[in-house]
């Protein structure tokens, strides 16, 4: 069962199984069969320094011997048409959807590869907080966004996986089904319950596990603000 | 080596699998797991019907004995928070990302377990193209935003697998390499010179394969207006 992995062994991601596994992640479905996506390897230390305050310094991007850095790319297509008298206008929001759309399937593609064959990854949601710092470190051209962040090798740890919530909380039938005060009761009591949920709670210092994401990890404060430099790296690389 | 079906035998998708499959596919990576998606199954030959118009009425969506509808969603998260005294802003672009995300990953791993089980499907893109008429065709609430669709069926059929691009079209190691004229060669000539690829030029009577993405499939301005309902379809659903 799969979990994320945050420690690393010392022991090298070689870079003939990394390509193996990009070539493989490549069969995932695309739009158009354009592959509206790109990854940027990041091996060096230098570069990892660089990376890590976009990932509020997760001590992972600097102790993982791979990051990999999955873009929503639509320069390398852009610059093909350009040279087959092609008349490409992807400098808009749905663009961006559909090469973002790309490269998240790829990247996830990627991961359950990368897992089968034994290796250990984190998947960093920072990526899209800080992306200007991260457009710059890798020198993205215009049309590229990066979209996902993974920090990649070979598990140095063994954590527990972490409780889902059950299928009824997120399959709906036909039509979308009512939130109501029974289905939030059947749906996250028993995540509410459990000890490690309780404990998360207490150092927290919040009345309610909800609490925690709402008012304290993902406020609506920072989500605004954050939205707005997501916006500005949009513009900037041409998506808005 | 997976390939996109089209075409299925009528013998059902039993829902005890279905099922099984959904919850193995909520193992994937999730922000905080929050775990941002919801999934609307369609079996009904009514709403496949009501669906069929917003994906260019592609043939599989009402052939398909399943069709399912990934959905960022904020919505049902929102709901738990506002009974748990929390105070949840998610009505943003950053939220929409993040809930995207969580949407096309679970996507992603749910179609290479579906898959693995021999399962067929087609991812369609179209998703986004058309978002209002799935909105109110699946009565999707404020902060949910339907992201991927795919038609899900037994395979009937055994195409061959479509082309990829070498890897070094794809990968950059350390910074984005810049993308030359040689790049272009070096990286499309194969694609570009493959049998049914010429042919597919003269089908549409192009000079070049990429005229017919950005000529005809994807021009400018059909994705300047779509970008426009997209954004509609966000404010809609209050996440721009």
């Amino acid at each position: 069962m799969r979990k994320s992995i945050r420690k690393y062994a010392t022991r090298p991601v070689d870079d003939a199984l990394l390509n193996d596994l990009l070539e493989q992640a490549e069969r995932t479905q695309t739009m158009g069969n354009l592959q509206l996506y790109s990854v940027v390897v990041t091996r060096s230390e230098e570069k990892k320094r660089a990376l890590a305050p976009a990932h509020f310094n997760q001590p992972m991007v600097t102790q993982a011997p791979v990051v990999l850095t999955f873009c929503a790319d639509y320069h390398r297509t852009t610059e093909w048409a350009l040279r087959r008298q092609g008349h490409p206008g992807y400098d808009n929001l749905l663009s961006y959807q559909n090469a973002a759309t790309d490269a998240l399937l790829f990247c996830q593609r990627f991961c359950d590869l990368a897992e089968a064959a034994g290796l250990g990854l984190c998947f960093l949601g920072t990526t899209v907080y800080n992306p200007l710092s991260i457009i710059e470190t890798l020198e993205l051209p215009e049309l590229v966004m990066p979209v996902a962040t993974i920090t990649l090798g070979w598990p140095d740890e063994n954590p527990k996986p972490s409780e889902r919530l059950p299928l009824s909380a997120i399959r709906h039938d036909e039509t979308y089904q009512p939130i109501t005060e029974e289905t939030i009761q059947r749906d996250y009591a028993a995540k509410e319950a459990l000890p490690e949920n309780q404990e998360f709670v207490r150092i927290n210092g919040t009345q309610t596990l909800a609490q925690i994401f709402t008012d304290i990890r993902y406020k609506a404060t920072d989500c605004r603000a954050m939205s707005e430099t997501l916006r500005e790296a949009l513009k900037r690389q041409k998506f808005l």
